[in-house]
């Protein structure tokens, strides 16, 4: 408890800079691509020390509020893209909301035999055929998301007849009357592997975002196992906890 | 759609092999801490090449399944805590659930004048007072998350004549009857910056876990706002859509 005695010593003297900054940013005084002050008007406006303004700047920086152009300062980044995972929105459906332009390419498809994580996964037999199709995603043309998708055969029977670039979702519900209804998603930050990382033109070993979905339709039966492996910095994820 | 003429360009090989070994480990039929056969004799197990052996453990590495020692091998990792922010489970119940040991230590506390930034996700005036109090939380002795907790003074008096270190969710309950009955919860992976790298023990700019926390009580009124700044390897987080 020794640090209870003098708690100023911890309390970060930028924090009221970044809230301050940070607030501008959120309610939309600052737009986009918008570049800050220098950090010498900032300290000015804002009655602070030149040190404390450039602790708040790196953490608005880290926190992925702002970014740094060589010799040009301080921007406001684009805001991430908000995704629900509780809403039954596809894809494209909430990146053309926020104004974004949603574009999908399919990797490859093929049948192979279930593996043992496929079996348990999926709900099949071991050996059993699965679809295994791989899409990239981009935003604004810009490649965001490696995914794979594991899919029951038996109950999609022609599946790769149709457009596999648009909504998996709408296409099950479409053509197959099997309505996406409940969903396990799990997620955890994870460096990316070689070749999701050279989908998406970063360096292997980049952090990314993985997550994980199970898919149930109307019957509760698994349709599908989605694993997603993402940049790091495109999502925003928002949930409500009752 | 020339990717599709010669879908096995693109198909890694090693999947069925990590699709094996990830069985192994999540089915519990190899333990935390066991050490994997080497890649000669995986890839006489598994009837594949070194190079298809290697590939997957690399990839299981970076989904933070297996960890390497040098010139030791491969070895099974912990597993993650899984952290279900749907549930109302404290950290101490679903940390001491999964056989960890939890603790928590009080970084700071004060009453500050509230500004911008917490004026408008608290609900308050600007300028009157809110508790901040910073907490650094352990796992088996390891710190793992820094928190910034902001908390509305009216309804809270005398917050800091209770133990800080216990479950806030619980204080809130047994001392004031205000129950969590709702939350608003955001999250994304996010650099740590040089107060949470350093009560962590990681370098600044280390990927970390963002998540903040709006609570409400059984009123619909704000109680409090938490940010949490993880280490990104710590959690698994579990969720359920309908």
């Amino acid at each position: 408890m020794s640090d209870l005695t003098s708690p100023l010593q911890r309390i970060p003297k930028y924090m009221p800079i970044r809230d301050a900054l940070a607030h501008q940013i959120e309610s939309g005084q600052r737009q986009s691509n918008e570049k800050l002050p220098s950090e010498r008007v900032l300290s000015e406006t804002l009655a602070t020390t030149r040190v404390a303004v450039r602790e708040a700047l790196l953490m608005l920086e880290m926190e992925g509020l702002i970014y740094r152009l060589d010799r040009r300062g301080w921007f406001v980044r684009s805001p991430r893209i908000i995704y629900s995972p509780q809403s039954t929105k596809s894809f494209n459906q909430y990146v053309t909301e926020q104004g974004a332009l949603p574009s999908t390419e399919v990797l490859s498809m093929q049948r192979l035999p279930a593996t043992e994580w496929d079996a348990q996964h999926l709900d099949v037999d071991l050996g059993q055929d699965i679809y295994s199709i791989w899409r990239k995603r981009c935003i604004n043309g810009r490649p965001v998301v490696v995914e794979h998708l594991r899919i029951k055969t038996q109950i999609f029977p022609d599946l790769f007849t149709h457009d596999l670039s648009q909504s998996m979702t709408e296409l099950m519900a479409k053509n197959y009357q099997r309505y996406l209804t409940r969903a396990h998603i799990h997620l955890y930050p994870a460096a990316l592997a070689e070749q999701q990382a050279r989908a998406l033109h970063v360096n292997v070993g980049s952090m990314g975002l993985y997550i994980s979905r199970t898919n149930r339709d109307q019957f509760g039966v698994i349709t599908d196992v989605n694993q997603e492996y993402w940049l790091h910095d495109i999502l925003d994820l928002h949930f409500e906890a009752q």
